[in-house]
């Protein structure tokens, strides 16, 4: 039997085949990403996985559903596996605030499903490290989120040569499209949302083609490519520059207009993480998106609001492909060789100690010899072997070996015995 | 809008109702399973929280859809949301067993889901920490599970006065049957199990039920009662106590034929974990299985196996009650106070530092006047205040105070800010 297409099995390492996915290295990335949002006294949430589907067609319209993971259920409700983790935590967020201190400071790593019929082979399900800032209008709110984000890549021993994040702003881009566009139109809002659209595919799509579009709208293609270049920032983002500067970041970021973020959300300052030899999609992307939570709370709650999210896909990629993996084994720290079987009980004693002192154990459950016990050892990996003998007069001496430094210890007192570290 | 009935949002401390679900505290259950299964030297997997509905079908028949969060997706897949692991685990393990040195010991911590529809008020999904072994056929490997098991427990601070296994055989209750049932019977495997059935709901049933279903057997309620209030073990249990007794565990496992498991697909020793008091459903369950693989593979592989699983719910119930859980906050190793706006920047660069030392480090994002950026840090009980100033000379010193012990310190040189810890 198969798994379902796009999804994926986890297995633990050395992997069954070159095309796995490690259990370890997904672990791996899991608690980095907890521990650095910790440092800067993010905490954790979660939501379901499954939630009301009207909870995404809310936020992003009905075309959304065309991707997601969604179905009725037994009860006849119309429900979608979680696409993002954003509108659970609007959701979360605005039914709780009023008792929780601002600035609200979340994370999560929830795991998200999209379903595409049209892209086979492509994943339908990822992981995601999200984190948030409810409550903080000043841009120092977005210069906190944004080293949050330059610190969990940093984490994995990504450099300022390996990663950039490129910063842009909403608000830059309207006050373009305002300064040029003048009086009354009857579809304002939807042209504007049209022009975002253009300035967001401008890399990927041809010249011509976004001369065109641009054109139906009223723009030149030069004049948005002058102000790309012209990279001039605004005050909110020359203070973002400025705070980041302060904490020695600033060459993990630079202004570049070309990212406005696809997403209709976004209401001010926007960002996205890049590989700097451009090998892969972007790693995370980000901005302020202010009005979402009046809107899932339908006017209940109105809290300014901003995050990041970063997928292990892309992220995993690229350590790979930079050699920044460690290697996973099992990191056994006593491998309890049993030679002398009569002597099994008082080693599954000695085991017992050693796992209550916090050491990781392994040993043969069954009678084995004791080569192939040892060569289990060495392919475990094991920092040290232990076995016990008995000595002249009958009372039990540990044998303990440093399979790293090859030295060797003889521990005499059972008192010893359970003193090992 | 709200979220599904059943499933559960996971909210930071301090909780905003009392009825919120914790995230610290599913993190520090979640955190405490890791560990003690890697002490045991078992290694992390996962699969798809979504599998096709005829790996569920296959192992406990039709009549499970019932039970099932189930649905046809996008491409007319019948599909389920898994409702329990070891399918998924057998799976995995019988597509890659020739990769990996025997035994295999797995654990996993999925969410598992079930719609029943008639249980309103109940929760429809659940954490379940798994540890399995396959490929040893032997007791010690059900020894080595157990001890894990208990072990797992006392890591909560959880005692033999708090818990106990119960640890039965299917093999003792199949001799039991065959030692009275003799000759052919045509539909022997199917009363077998009614069998096993019957003695499963032996406590919760009325003994009139019991003795009227096991008449119908061939059986009297008062044999059967007789074979468990004698409680000798077999062989195979005796094996397992004198293994739990080497590691001196006697105390957390007794003998008790009433403990069947209901799932028909047990084939050995089974167990549940229990608390002492009765208050509370099975903390924990498991056995041997050793023809799923066989099964779920379609012939391909066949290892003996065996494992566990313990939900979330109850373990958190019975922790609570107890009074074990710890008092979860923000842990906040420096908040760093900014009493003088011209020194922010200098403030950023120290918050950067401390944090990149590992440190949790909390401020004010935006001005806010001194003492309550002190009651702030009172509240997230953090362990010091620490506050840049200019010294006569114009030089920066830092004041530490540490909140537990009052005591303060003055730090003169940048040197000595960054050599904080």
């Amino acid at each position: 039997m198969e798994r379902l297409p796009g999804f994926r099995d986890f297995y633990p390492e050395p992997l069954p085949s070159a095309d796995a996915w490690s259990c370890d290295a997904r672990q791996y990335i899991f608690d980095k990403w907890r521990t650095i949002a910790k440092r800067y006294a993010f905490r954790e949430y979660d939501g379901p996985p499954l939630e009301p589907l009207e909870l995404y067609t809310l936020k992003s319209g009905e075309e959304i559903v065309g991707q997601l993971y969604n179905f009725a259920d037994k009860g006849e409700r119309q429900v979608a596996m979680r696409p993002e983790m954003t509108p659970t935590l609007a959701r979360m967020v605005s039914a709780t605030e009023r008792q929780y201190k601002k600035p609200i400071k979340w994370f999560a790593v929830p795991q998200l499903f999209r379903y595409e019929r049209q892209q086979k082979g492509r994943l339908r399900e990822h992981f995601q490290f999200n984190c948030d800032i409810f409550g903080e209008a000043d841009v120092s709110a977005d210069a906190e989120l944004i080293a949050l984000l330059i610190d969990s890549l940093r984490a994995f021993g990504l450099t300022e040569n390996d990663f950039v994040i490129r910063l842009s702003s909403r608000n830059a881009w309207q006050d373009f499209y305002k300064q040029r566009i003048t009086g009354e139109q009857p579809d304002a809002a939807q042209r504007e949302y049209q022009f975002f659209q253009i300035i967001d595919k401008l890399e990927r799509e041809k010249p011509e083609e976004s001369e065109k579009k641009l054109a139906a709208l009223g723009f030149s293609l030069k004049e948005v490519n002058d102000f790309i270049q012209s990279g001039a920032p605004t005050t909110e983002l020359d203070s973002i520059l400025k705070n980041l500067a302060a904490r020695g970041l600033t060459e993990f970021v630079k202004i570049d207009y070309q990212v406005i973020r696809g997403l209709a959300y976004y209401t001010g300052v926007v960002f996205e993480a890049f590989d700097k030899k451009g090998d892969f999609r972007a790693i995370a992307g980000g901005g302020r998106y202010n009005n979402l939570v009046k809107l899932i709370s339908g006017g209940k709650a109105d809290l300014p609001a901003l995050g990041f999210g970063m997928g292990d896909v892309v992220l995993l990629e690229l350590l790979k492909a930079r050699g920044l993996l460690p290697k996973f084994d099992a990191q056994i720290d006593f491998f309890c060789m049993i030679e002398d079987e009569t002597l099994r009980a008082e080693t599954l004693r000695l085991i017992q100690e050693l796992r209550v002192q916090g050491n990781i154990v392994e040993y043969s459950l069954t009678p084995a010899k004791s080569d192939k016990q040892f060569k289990r050892a060495m392919e475990l990996n094991a920092i040290h072997t232990m076995k016990l003998e008995r000595g002249p007069t009958g009372a039990l001496v540990g044998r303990l070996k440093n399979l790293k430094t090859r030295e060797e210890k003889t521990i005499q007192s059972p008192e010893g015995l359970s003193g090992l570290n």
